[in-house]
């Protein structure tokens, strides 16, 4: 990791040298941003490379764009993108889809290619699964003039992913997210401790354990349930074991109780968003609601 | 159908042969039970039947519990039980239980009747198959006074669902219960008319739909999710649409919106109660409750 | 009271002298909407009579609206109104204002008869004081057509209360409004009984009692909170002695209770509207919403 | 104010000096605590003095306790109290009583001293006026052991708040409670900022503001309502103008609006606890519930 500072007062080639990866296969983006040095935050760092790309010829844009490897493709199964991109797409397993799947991303690679003239570009780290198809049939609908513009909105969050573990200094741009929960009991007026709660992406195809925690004395969860990354745009459900919490508190409740396992289910459509997904919950009544 | 006049006034062998059916093989019960006529009531005559059973010699009750059949067991597949057994048991599906089934119903039978000596009864129709298999388990840990009380409870569940179709008259004893639901915009401040829901049961091997409903005007279904019988003690979950309906609103949500489907898990515990579960719900938040 | 087929069918004097009243001192409404019979519901001959008054020619409306009386005015201390106008201002207690108040009303009845040149009108039945305070200050901003519309507004509104009380028959037009409420313990997940409540109206100069009550077995009070008439425009406070009620339940709180007499205050905006304000309760708890 | 290790190293003399004026007029309490060095925590120090109290002879304690004012009695009135307790006294303005009020102290204070032998002691700290009414006719129906043993009680709530100020270390015993709120907007899914709020004491006699603030974008207020001492014992009202708010923000209501100013009344009960108060709010519905 280099500090801004060596950026801002270091040699034009150490410069280029340290960016030349943000941008893909496109060191000229670091060379155009040299002269505006010096960058105050690593945020005005970032919307300078961002206008050098902008500011470009229609062609080089073009051409920067179709330097980027397809989505769920040949490349990916064959394994020979740049390791940032594998990293991305392999942790969506982008890299391991059944013939199914990767039948169904080459059909929409290739209406993708011939409608636009490059590949689909997405922010993979802020995504299911789920959201990535569902803006890949939504992008295949755009305009070309659209589509360029979406394309480079998600250059933008590529680029300020990579740039935030590339470069420290001031004004880093915010890319982390964060889910965090209470549960607290409205029989007994105070935070419910000890509930079990376990987080799941609801997909269309599968659903995964993101994370399993109890709450504390607090009627919170030690840590955020998700944090440190962006959130990935999808649905979620937050399972609360709140009927075996109440019997052990002794509070009134039927056989079977009448809430028993309480699930929260939900999208994140902000990946660098707080969501606070609370429950109120007594035997017979529970609320939820996006807090912050 | 006959009225509690006629079997008041009527002959003392037709009194006997309106009621033989309902104490399964046992017209004794009737015949017991006559001398105590006239009955101001259905559920008088209901409980006198019972205390004729209740006061018969400890031999005449085994006997007469012995006179039930299986549950899930070979006379149940031979399908040569009464026919009003035959119906309880048939709309469970036990009487068409996997292998697998039928030996884990037959291994509990043989525990169940070396351990008690007669067969486990339960009013199937008060039941889901989950809560029929839990109350089973639970009942084997019972004491043979305590699980002698519990097979009279059931007899009386069981005889109490039959005299009400086979004798019309006063103070009939509630046997139905009722689960209804209404949807509240908080937003609007109005009843949320036009949600698509969903009533499951929630079972432990699988999900049967139940109801499917759409919000009227007031918030609320045309018709009670479930009524005119007992609802079966289990677990059950009302999936409400309400993403679809604030998209159609045109409230503020997000994309993809926070609250889509909400499904609302809850017991059934009172066959005989009123269930009343609703949603009230924005784009960001919701509350429910068990109501009345 | 007459009956819309006796108007119908009867002799046009007669329902010309059945309907000379509803009209303040205008039996040339009744006359003009004779042409139009029969009337198929009691709404429906209202409106013809709206109808007669808004085609009739502008000299006509302006006599029409100047031969009512002045709003807390000097006639109405004098007592010499119509007697319907008299017992509609008195029930305000228009008729006994202050000095102070009477000088107020004065002072809005000047600025009003100068600026549109007929008086005040105003369906009072349909308000509280502080509402039609309220709305003599807004309509003295009109212009003079909107505020000629919103005189006629009133007379429709009034005049429809004096005909659903002077003719019975098919199709009578929504007068009354309705208040109601319900309280549920979310603790032990059932109506709340026995919890006392109190209705005020919650005005600039003083608070009145409307109601007391005590919710029953259902959570709900006997009758409506208010009902069988408009309710009044204005502003309202339903307070829940709930914390009476949870020590009494044996319900975990603390000393002093957390809760213990709950306000909610709300206004109403529609005079024949349905306003059910229902209180969801736990010691440290509650929520409330406009229902249905 | 001196350091405890100060206390724990310096000569006893000192530490008697320093600490003889915690126990009102009772520097034997500081004497015998004097061999008990060292005091790991500030705690502790307390705790030991508490015990050379207790510890002490049943005349002793007497002796002590006799010597405290009487609440609001003619040394209160006179002025001639210690000062720490003058300004506990003064600020609820118990040395300013009405004629009536003096008269109903006075005529407390006799019962009491004649029932107990020693005037009745409070920590008035913890609590308002209506509190301590509430208390002192609550003690005057306990027995003499029962109360010996409150006045104790207080008499280390006292002693505590003086020690917190005194001495300075490790381990101060938790005197501070804290009141938040914050206001949730659930028709946009965020935090309400810009709602202002008035905070009131509501007591039998009068209402007195406490607070005014205006929530912040993250829809809280930006210091604690209440804290930074003992929260006082007592009946509160946070009254949150919700009307202004959504009207500003254009969410759909009626005029008038259905919620305009929302008060929310609670006790709180705990002096040392935080009390969180939130309002949960669209313009047709709220909930609030005790929070953490």
């Amino acid at each position: 990791m280099i500090h801004l500072d060596a950026l801002n007062t270091g040699s034009g080639s150490d410069f280029v040298a340290a960016l030349a990866e943000i941008f893909e296969a496109a060191p000229w983006v670091a060379e155009r941003t040299l002269a505006a040095r010096p960058f105050p935050t690593v945020a005005a760092l970032h919307e300078a490379m961002m206008g050098a790309l902008v500011s470009a010829s229609m062609d080089e844009q073009l051409a920067f764009l179709r330097g980027h490897p397809e989505l769920g493709g040949k490349v990916a199964r064959a394994g020979t993108m740049a390791p940032a991109s594998r990293d991305e797409q392999g942790a969506l397993g982008l890299d391991r889809l059944s013939d199914g799947e990767f039948a169904r991303f080459e059909s929409m690679n290739a209406a993708y290619a011939a409608r636009f003239g490059f590949p689909f570009i997405i922010a993979v780290r802020r995504h299911t699964r789920d959201s990535i198809l569902a803006q890949f049939e939504r992008r295949l609908t755009h305009t070309p003039e659209a589509e360029l513009a979406a394309a480079l909105t998600e250059i933008s969050h590529i680029t300020r992913l990579r740039l935030v573990v590339a470069v420290e200094g001031p004004g880093t741009p915010k890319t982390e997210g964060r889910l965090s929960t209470h549960v607290l009991d409205v029989v007994a007026g105070r935070p419910a401790g000890g509930v079990n709660l376990v987080l799941r992406e609801i997909g269309k195809s599968a659903q995964s354990v993101l994370a399993e925690a109890v709450t504390n004395a607090d009627g919170r969860t030690d840590a955020p349930l998700m944090s440190g990354a962006p959130l990935r745009i999808g649905r979620y459900e937050i399972a609360f074991h709140i009927g075996a919490y109440f019997a052990a508190s002794g509070a009134v409740s039927a056989d079977p109780p009448f809430l028993d396992v309480v699930p929260l289910r939900f999208a994140i459509a902000e990946p660098e968003g707080h969501y606070h997904v609370p429950l109120l919950a007594s035997p017979w009544s529970y609320s939820t609601y996006r807090g912050s």
